[in-house]
């Protein structure tokens, strides 16, 4: 038995404003939040590019200070636009009821499916957890956080980014790619470390991400929603393999 | 490279009703929705105990037929009652501003920290893992499932859920012990998969649960809370042994 204090993955709370009110609140590893606020409102459909993001900015308290755990987006978008997206994203037309089907169609119903001729060889999926690792020194110390990193073809990571929750990490990530005006990232990979579910195929279709991979498997959801939305998805991925489990035309032998 | 479609964990969306209007959507495993109600309803602050939930039903559709994916819960507490304890939840107090600080406040103004004169040898805590390994078969035939199970401080399971989200599986197993009539749960180990974060610690802490143990770290956020609210935390756990990182007083060499 040990009891000492290993080093742990910090988690503080952040509060998203949409124009000075409270939209809502995550908990997260402090760090690139405005990435993390622009690839969470990208995801939920309130913004389609940088150029709609008018200014994030740290909220000031009484003394005058910025606080570490509050920013306030302004958009250049009009407010009964942003009223409308706010409807369409909290419904979810329920004809044949509530079902993994109605949420796909609903997601459907406001991106296009990715369209994207990139093709990457299996030895170069194969080697994205050895280029994640060396990307990635915190993980080992930390033994906490999630990590998120988007590659080229021939993979070369653009970005690496860590949390302690697996979709702020895809997040802040995309919220990279949105702020160096990279959308649509139908020439990218997603890794993740941990497992595929549904929202983190839904975040990498709205970004168009044409190929995401996890060391992990993806839910049968996740699966559903890659297959409609056009995302080639990997799981169980190891150096000596892995599984495809939609649009294998992407994966060059 | 291989492109058989494994088992995959099943994701579908559950749609929870408070007195027939939508209350909130969660992805989840299907299976024990009644339970991963009330354990999230008595996480989040709704309800206190089994007494106060009137009825769980199932969502009838025009056709007559019982909804897969909604259930509708009727509580036995007035209205207004409710809408106190919903401004409650959703209000941060934010004197010193959004932190970590100011979340375990708000959650000890609603809760009484854990109280238990409960010891668990070193050795017992060390069986754990094993002991939920056996309890759970489908874990090594989908690679995509998380677990959380209650023990007794001799190490025998009192129940143990599986879900594609770690906290819906915190929560059927709260929810079991909520319609068994369990609570506090202050003889009682949590044993999660993954990692421990605020929240899981949060739905431990007010179920009353002395010990929750996790195979991976704990965050920061998460240790700060176990220290304030009574909750032992063990992390690392291996059968060769564990970290103690709050309560260490709990555990027996």
């Amino acid at each position: 038995m040990r009891s000492e204090a290993d080093a742990l993955a910090i988690e503080e709370p952040l509060e998203i404003r949409f124009a000075g009110k409270r939209f809502t609140l995550t908990m997260r590893t402090p760090g690139h939040d405005e990435e993390l606020a622009a690839g969470f409102l990208l995801a939920e459909g309130f913004i389609r590019s940088r150029t709609e993001i008018d200014e994030i900015r740290r909220v000031i308290d009484r003394k005058g200070h910025a606080e570490p755990n509050a920013i306030d987006v302004i958009l250049k978008v009009p407010a009964d636009a942003i009223r409308q997206r706010m409807r369409r994203n909290f419904t979810i037309s329920s004809s044949c009821g509530v079902c993994g089907k109605t949420s796909i169609e609903s997601l459907m119903r406001r991106i296009e499916p990715v369209q994207s001729a990139m093709k990457v060889r299996g030895v170069t999926i194969s080697s994205l957890p050895a280029r994640m690792r060396t990307a990635q020194e915190a993980f080992a110390a930390t033994g906490g956080l999630h990590a998120a990193a988007l590659f080229d073809p021939a993979g070369t990571v653009h970005v690496i980014r860590e949390d302690v929750g697996r979709h702020n990490a895809v997040d802040k990530a995309i919220g990279w790619a949105v702020f160096a005006g990279k959308l649509p990232l139908d020439e990218t990979l997603l890794m993740v470390s941990g497992r595929l579910s549904f929202e983190i195929v839904q975040k990498a279709a709205v970004a168009g991400i044409a190929i995401v991979a996890a060391v992990s498997a993806p839910s049968s959801l996740a699966v559903e929603l890659g297959e409609e939305s056009g995302v080639t998805l990997i799981g169980f991925l190891r150096e000596s393999g892995f599984n495809v489990y939609t649009h294998p035309e992407r994966v060059k032998v």
